[in-house]
């Protein structure tokens, strides 16, 4: 049995404002981390791991007050993937989001209040500058970047906007920018938040919050996060006990969903959940440089992109479409396609093979 | 062009009770329907076609005061699939639904208001039932029925329930049941309608009715009907405008969304939208017989079953599980899978491939 290893979230407060995409500058920017591991005299072993959607700083370990470890600890630790005795690991939780970095739930210091909607719309690039400025606050020139889904999209964003410090960049269940599907997936989501009756325009947290909405949003996130397989696997159709004619729940699928609902909107505040979907639309570098070749062409990273069989949110193709623009440009490219059942949400559970395959990346 | 030829919906009050698939019994069914060509004298050339969830008795022709023909009327008339010329086609909207036969928006004749949520939980079952009555009132005893998506269940029901009756059945776009992810997304539209603020327990035809809830379902619909390919073809990135940086409508697929919601609240019940997916979530012809061989080993019919290769919804494997069991116990049956790029949706936009199979179907 494996020993309970404690990791705490710190903060680290940024001085200097930050110019986002939109226009707008931010102030008072604070940043949620935890590393794992120890930075070296050199400073150049360090592992940046970039969460997704709804993911935290608390990657790995255990926090003093929880059973359940960090959301990638069986990849992070001693001989693991990210193997805290060569590498320094570190972990934030991006703008925007709602566990100790800047975001809509924080206090706006112009009004003393939450910013709700008066906080800007944040992008991946603002994500990934605020990150930069937690890696030269640890003084760190070369760099490791690893993310499954969203946190794949920032780990591209990472070795395009900083090909002198990127070394390796790991990218896994994600894509250069999202399809009109996964779009339309979004916008339904935030319509829920929206039109929830407790959103008050997101002027809510001193009052109900619009929990169902949040349930909703977050029930239609797992029906993409998982897969037909997946389904079939968990639920099948089987009854949660018997037909029972009316609008309760009747089948394991939908007492599923109702649970993820409801443990989600007791953990993650409904407007992050908007400025981070909105985040995830406007993500287009083959827009933003003209190509996927352009965008990529000053890179001096190796990649390595891993893709799931069964995941239909990010899929194989999306992933070789990043594939296919770094070999047209010579760049140094890995490229495995694995075997699951678990549909997306593969990055997240598919530890063993996962592990082999980044293992052998970073020591090559 | 085509001469507009008009149709009216016509209603049939039942006089006997039904007994339902829930123990409940229902008085007082009205069912509206519509006819186009005519009944021979041997009353053996009807085909009864079935709707899918939010279709209605309106399948073809115009109605004096709509631009728009029936749902399938690119399907139904001289020279088409179902050639009025040859047959009497009876289509009728089934019953839960809010389109002229009895649901839960219909008057309770024991409290002179609506049912509401006093409604009987229907099934597809009931549904077949239903059509039974109207069938028997033409004194038809020989029929074709066809529907595609849910109308191709009640067709399959159909040749299950009254082999004696059907000679011909024609599934296009269906299944024998429901898969999880299919109940999943079923169970998030109707969670959407029952938390709306003005649901009311199902009260609220006197008051505001659940529209955002309504809208969601109906998007999130939207987005099972289309697949990878026609949304690349329809939207693909493409912003309506440009980025607003706010949580307005951005891009083209959720101007669409959007659209698509507005406008079916203004023609739909939301008590029937919970209604008919219940129905579809129940519908199992595989557990309720022991298997899908000896569900269907009384049928007489000959079968013609469609798929369509981008259907992510209904999909050519779900088909092939209806035409393996059907081929394991030698019964006549025809499968296509036809090459589509409109996802799920083809069965209401594929006109000249599927009038060349039915054709042949009709004639052999």
């Amino acid at each position: 049995m494996e020993n309970k290893i404690y990791s705490e979230t710190l903060i680290l407060k940024l001085k200097e404002p930050l110019k986002l995409k939109c226009g707008k500058t931010l102030n008072n920017i604070e940043i949620a981390y935890e590393t794992y591991g120890k930075l070296n005299e050199n400073k150049d072993n360090a592992i940046l791991v970039l969460h997704a959607l709804t993911g935290d700083a608390h990657a790995a370990y255990y926090h003093k007050d929880s059973k359940k470890p960090g959301w990638w600890n069986d990849m992070i630790g001693e001989n693991k993937a990210f193997d805290t005795s060569k590498y320094f690991i570190i972990s934030s939780n991006i703008l925007g989001g709602c566990k100790g970095t800047t975001g809509p739930s924080s206090i706006n210091p112009e009004t003393n209040k939450p910013y709700a909607l008066d906080f800007p719309v944040i992008t991946v690039e603002d994500m990934v500058n605020v990150q930069k400025r937690l890696i030269d606050f640890f003084g760190i020139k070369k760099l490791i970047v690893a993310g499954g889904s969203m946190g794949g999209m920032q780990a591209l964003e990472w070795s395009i906007k900083f090909p002198d410090i990127v070394e390796k960049t790991i990218i896994i269940a994600s894509s250069a920018r999202l399809n009109a599907q996964s779009i339309a997936f979004n916008a339904v989501m935030r319509n829920a938040i929206l039109t929830d009756v407790n959103f008050n325009n997101g002027n809510y947290y001193d009052k109900k919050h619009p929990e169902s909405g949040l349930a909703i949003a977050r029930m239609i996130g797992h029906i993409t996060y998982l897969c037909e397989e997946a389904m079939i696997k968990k639920f099948g159709r089987e009854f949660k006990d018997k037909p029972n004619f009316d609008f309760g729940i009747d089948f394991q699928v939908e007492s599923y969903l109702e649970h993820q609902g409801q443990i989600f909107v007791d953990r993650f505040d409904a407007n992050s959940y908007l400025y981070i979907t909105k985040a995830l639309d406007y993500y287009d570098p083959i827009k933003e440089y003209g190509s996927l070749e352009n965008a990529l062409k000053d890179t001096k990273s190796k990649f390595l992109i891993i893709s799931f069989s069964t995941d239909w949110l990010f899929t194989t193709k999306q992933a070789k479409q990043m594939v296919n623009a770094l070999v047209k440009i010579n760049k140094d490219v890995s490229f495995v396609e694995l075997e699951s059942k678990c549909g997306h949400d593969a990055f997240l559970l598919e530890f063993d093979k996962q592990t082999k395959i980044i293992k052998s990346f970073l020591r090559g």
